[in-house]
C-alpha cells in the first residue's frame, strides 16, 4: 500500500481579489474589502503531499529535503515576497482567490511527479484554506 | 477537477453523555466522567468543506463570506452557548458525541448545497475529532 | 539567576457568568449570552510556571512530573468535567470568570511552593487569557 | 493582586519595507526582500493585554467584549485589509516593521486606559514578533 | 453513512536514519545530518482514525478512551523514550523513516480492527508528516 | 520606551537525563524514563528575545534577519541533529534538562548583546518550557 508525505513550507504576499474588466462598484460588491486598491496580503501555510510506495532500501516515499527544495526552486521563489496581481505571470489574468492560487502551485510541481499523485493544501489564513486536487 | 475550500468556525457548549433511559450506573460506566451530572463543556472547533468546480470569472468555489454566514445561522447560532442536552432540538433524544453534533451539523448545513460536496470536521478537544461523512 | 519552567494541563468545565442578587436582566445586560441558563463550557489550558534555582546535580528548578501530580490533585480532580458554578466550592459565591479562576488556581498551588514565585496563565478560549499575578 | 488579560485579534495587511529618502539600492541592501516594490503582506495576530483588579462583582479586569470593539474601532478598521505604507496616517514617515506598528497600536489603545497598564504583543509571522512596551 | 473519528497522542523518540550495510559516506550522502551517529530526535505526533457506523445508543464510534488505552499500549509503550534503532524489534532492519514508523505503528493496531478501516498520520516534525494507508 | 522583539528558530535533539556518578538505580529512581539509556529526543522550539530602542531610521530593534544568522551559527549548529550528552562540550558535565539547555543557549547568545536584554524560551514538549533569565 502507498504512503502519503506531507511537507510545510511558508511564503508571505500580498494580493487583491479584483476582476479586471469589472467596475470598482462590482468588484467591491462581489469581493468586499478583498477588493480595496492598495492590496493586503497574507502568511500562507502550503502542505504538498506526495503519494507513493516507499522504497525498500531508503525508507522514503520521496526525499523531503529534495522535495523541500522543489518547492523552494518552483514556489517559494514566485511567490514569497511578492504581489501576486502584479508579479507573478503564472496568475496573470486570474484572480488570486486561495484556489486559483493552489490550482497554479500544483501546475508547477506536477510535471515533477509524472507517476505519482501529488495534492496541494494553501491555508491563506487561519480559517480559509483549499485543496487541490480535492481528492487524492 | 475540483478544488474543497474549508472554512473554520468556533463554539462554546456545555454538554454531557448520558442516555435516558439507562441507569445512572450504567451511563457512568459506559460514558466516565463525561455523565457527570451538572455537564462540563468543550471549545468546539468546526471545518467545513465545500467542495466544487472553481467559477471562472470569481476564482471561488464558493465566497467564503458567504460560507461564514451561512455557518453563522445554521449552527452558531444554534450551538454557541448552548446546553447541548437541553437546549438543540435537532439533538434531542441523542447522547451529544462528537460523532452525532457532527453529524447534526451536517444536515443542518447540506440542503444549502444540493449539487456540492460537503464535509464536517469538528474537534471536540485538542485530541478528539469526528468527520463527517468520513470520506469525501 | 533563577530560571523559571513552565508545565501545561487542560480540563474541561461548564459554566455560565451570573451575578446572584442580581435579576436576570441585569445578568444579561452585563454578561450577555455568557448568562445564558443552561450553561455553555471550554476547554481551558493552563500553564503553570515556577520560578527558582536551578538545582546543580539534577538540572530542575522542579520535576516538572511531580509538578504535573500536584496540578493534577490540585486542580484537575476539581476542575475537570465539573460545573464551575455547583461544583467548586472554592469558587462559591464568585463569577466563574477566567480573572477568578485563575485565582483560585493560584491559590491551590501556591501553598506547595512557600520559596518559589509561581504564575497562572489560563486560556478559556483561542481569544481570551488570564494572568494571575499579572508580574512574576 | 492584579489579574493581567489579554485578548487576541487578526488582521491582514499588506506592507513593505522601505526608507523614503534612501535609494533602491540602500533600501535593499538594509531591508533585503522585504523591500521589493509591489509589497508583500502578513496575517498580522494581535494580543492585546490589559492589567488590573478584577472587579469584586463581576469579576472582570475588564469586559473583554468591550475589548474586542474597541480593538475593531482603534486597529482593525485601520489595519485590515490595508496597506501600512499607502494607507495608515498614523504609520506615515515611519518603516512599517513590526516593532513600529506594535507602538501605533499601543499609542491608538492607550488614551482609553488611563489608569491601567497594557501591552501590545504582534505577531508579524511565526516566527517574528514584537512587544511593547516590553515590560509590563 | 459512516463517521470517522481521530484520536491524537504523543511520543518522543531518538533515532537516526542509517542503512546497514551500507557505508557511513553512502549514508550521510543519502541521509544527510539525518544519519549523524549519535542520534538526534523528535517529539512525534499520531492521529489515529477509526472510520464506522456510530452506534444507535452510544453515539460512539469507538470509546476514544478504549482508544487511547489501545494507543499507549500498542504504541506509546513501544516507541516512547525509546530509541527507533535499537529498542524496537518490529523496527528491526528497516530505517526508521517516518513513512516506516507510521506503518509499524499501523501494522500494531490494525488486529484490532477487523472490519473498520483505521489511519495513521504521524507528525515527525512541524513540517514532515506521513499518512498510511495513503487513502482511507 | 523600548520594544522587545522575538525570533523562533527550531532544532531537533537527542538526550537522557542521566547524572555521571550515580547508579542508573538512582537515576532511573530521580529521572524515570528519561533516564533510559539509548536515548530519546525532543523538537525543540526556541524563542529568542533581544530588548532594545527601536532605531528612528530602520524602523528595527534589531535585523531579524541578523538574529536568525546569529542563531543559526550560535545554536542551531551546535545543537541540531546532535546527541546533548555527548556532542556537546558547552553542556559537559551538566544533565540536559531543559533548564541547563536554555542556560546554554543564554550562554552563547549573550556576548553578542553587550548592551541589550535578552531572553530565551526554550519549549522541550508540548508541555514543559523553560525561560532564562527568568525576568527580563
Amino acid at each position: 500500500m502507498a504512503v502519503r508525505v506531507i511537507r510545510k513550507a511558508y511564503f508571505n504576499s500580498a494580493h487583491r481579489l479584483y476582476k479586471k474588466g469589472w467596475s470598482d462598484e462590482r468588484n467591491l460588491d462581489v469581493f468586499g474589502k478583498c477588493s480595496y486598491p492598495n492590496f493586503h496580503g497574507h502568511n500562507y501555510t502550503l502542505e504538498l503531499s506526495v503519494t507513493g510506495e516507499v522504497d525498500l532500501e531508503t525508507g522514503y516515499v520521496i526525499d523531503l529535503k529534495k522535495l523541500e527544495m522543489l518547492i523552494q526552486s518552483c514556489v517559494i521563489e514566485k511567490l514569497d515576497h511578492k504581489n501576486l496581481n502584479l508579479d507573478v505571470p503564472e496568475l496573470s489574468g486570474k484572480v488570486p482567490t486561495v484556489e486559483n492560487v493552489s490550482i497554479m502551485i500544483y501546475e508547477q510541481i506536477k510535471p515533477h511527479f509524472k507517476d505519482k499523485n501529488i495534492q496541494v493544501t494553501l491555508h491563506e489564513t487561519n480559517k480559509n484554506t483549499a485543496i487541490y486536487p480535492a481528492v487524492l
